[in-house]
C-alpha cells in the first residue's frame, strides 16, 4: 500500500479500490507529556488510544449510516486499527468545523461580554476555523471561504446543515450516558461537488461533561465505549 | 442642549425634535503623537480635522441620499463643526462592518495563505468585528451575531447589502479623483428595526491608494474636499 499522508495521530494509505485506509496510531497531541486535543503537535504516546479512538468513531459512524446521513466510513478493522473511508480533498489547506450547543471556550474568549459561559446556543450555532499553528486557527465567515476560493455557498449551506444533524445525533447519544455535549469539531471533505464528514468522531474532538463537571478524553472514551 | 455620550472624536448631545447631535472634535485616534485611525486611544490634537472629517462626511453623506440611500445624517452646520442625525442605536457594545475590495491589512493578516496581498476581492467582502479593544476587535459572523442576540439576519442581511451598495459609491466617487479603494469601515445602526448607516464616513475610515502607494488620512481629506 501506499502511504499518502502522515499525520499527527493517523497515517493515511491509497488502496487498490480507490478508497483510502486510515491507520488509527496510539500518537496524541499534547503538550509536557499531557494529553490535548486542542494542541497542534505530537506530545506523546497512550497505548491503547488509536484503537481506542478509531472504536468511539465506528461506533458514531454507524449511528450516523442508520440515521442516512452519509460520510466518508466504508469499513473497519479495529485488531489493526484501521478504518476503510471514501476519498475526498480536504477544504484548503484543512479547515475545522466547530459546532456549540453551549457557549465556552475560544467563544467566550472572543464574546465574553456578551454571553455567559455555559450559556445555551438554542439550535447550535456552527462556524468555521483554518488549521493554522501560527495564525492561530482564524476564525473565517462563509462570504471569507466564498471570496478566498475555499468552497462555494452551496458546499458552506450542505456542510452546515449536516454539522447541525451530526451533532443532534451525537449529542443525544451521549445523553443517555448522562453525558452534556457542549461543543464538537469536524472536518469535511469533499468529491466532485458532494460534501461529507470525514476524518473521525472521537472524544478528543469534543467538549463534554458531566454533573457540572468536564470530562476528560481518555474517561470519555472509556464512558461511551463501556 | 444635554450631552449623552462623550466620545473619543465626536460628542453626542439630545436635540428638541428628538434628533441628535453630533460634534466633531480635533482629537484624533493614535499613538506616540502619529496619527492612526486603527487606534482606539485619542493619540493626537490636529486643528481643524474635526471640520475637516465632517466636511467629508457630508461630501458621502449628500451623494448617498442622491442616490436614495437613506442614513442618519439630516443636515450639517460646517461652523460649529456639528451635523444632526437621526437617532439610532449601535448594535451590542459597538460593531464595526468592514467592507473590503481588494485583500490587504488583517484580512491578509489571518488568510495570508490563501491570498495575495491586492488581490481584488470580486464584488466585495464584508466582514463584522466587535470594538473590543481588550479582546482585539474579534471577528464576528452572522450565525455569531443572530447567536448572541446582537442582531437578527434579516438585519444582517440589510446591513451587508447596504454596505456593499455604499462602498461602490465611495469607491466610484474616489475612482473619479485617481483614487483606488482597498478597503472601508462603517458603523450601523438602528431604529425600531430600521437598520441604517450612523457615524461618518471620513478618511481615516477607509484605506486609499493612488499610483500604487498609500494615501495617509489627511492627505486624502485634502484630496477628497479639493
Amino acid at each position: 500500500m501506499e502511504k499518502i499522508y502522515q499525520g499527527k495521530t493517523k497515517d493515511v494509505y491509497k488502496l487498490e479500490n480507490g478508497n483510502v485506509l486510515l491507520k488509527f496510531k496510539d500518537d496524541c497531541t499534547g503538550k509536557d507529556g499531557v494529553f490535548d486535543p486542542g494542541e497542534n503537535s505530537v506530545g506523546l504516546t497512550i497505548e491503547g488510544i488509536g484503537k481506542a479512538n478509531l472504536e468511539t468513531s465506528i461506533k458514531f459512524f454507524e449511528i450516523l449510516k442508520e440515521a442516512g446521513i452519509k460520510t466518508h466510513y466504508v469499513s473497519a478493522d479495529v485488531d489493526n486499527a484501521t478504518m476503510e473511508v471514501l476519498p475526498a480533498t480536504v477544504f484548503g489547506h484543512g479547515l475545522e468545523v466547530i459546532c456549540r450547543l453551549k457557549a465556552t471556550g475560544s467563544f467566550i474568549r472572543r464574546y465574553g461580554d456578551y454571553i455567559a459561559d455555559g450559556t445555551v446556543l438554542e439550535g447550535g450555532y456552527v462556524e468555521t476555523t483554518f488549521k493554522d499553528d501560527a495564525k492561530g486557527d482564524p476564525l473565517v465567515t462563509k462570504d471569507g471561504l466564498i471570496a478566498l476560493g475555499v468552497m462555494s455557498g452551496e458546499m458552506y449551506d450542505s456542510m452546515k446543515e449536516q454539522t447541525l444533524k451530526i451533532t443532534r445525533i451525537v449529542a443525544d447519544e451521549l445523553a443517555k450516558k448522562g453525558l452534556d455535549l457542549y461543543d464538537i469539531k469536524f472536518e469535511f471533505g469533499y468529491n466532485n461537488n458532494e460534501v461529507i464528514l470525514i476524518d473521525e468522531i472521537a472524544s478528543g474532538n469534543m467538549r463534554v461533561y458531566k454533573d457540572g463537571k468536564i470530562v476528560e478524553p481518555v474517561e470519555l472514551t472509556k464512558i461511551i465505549l463501556g
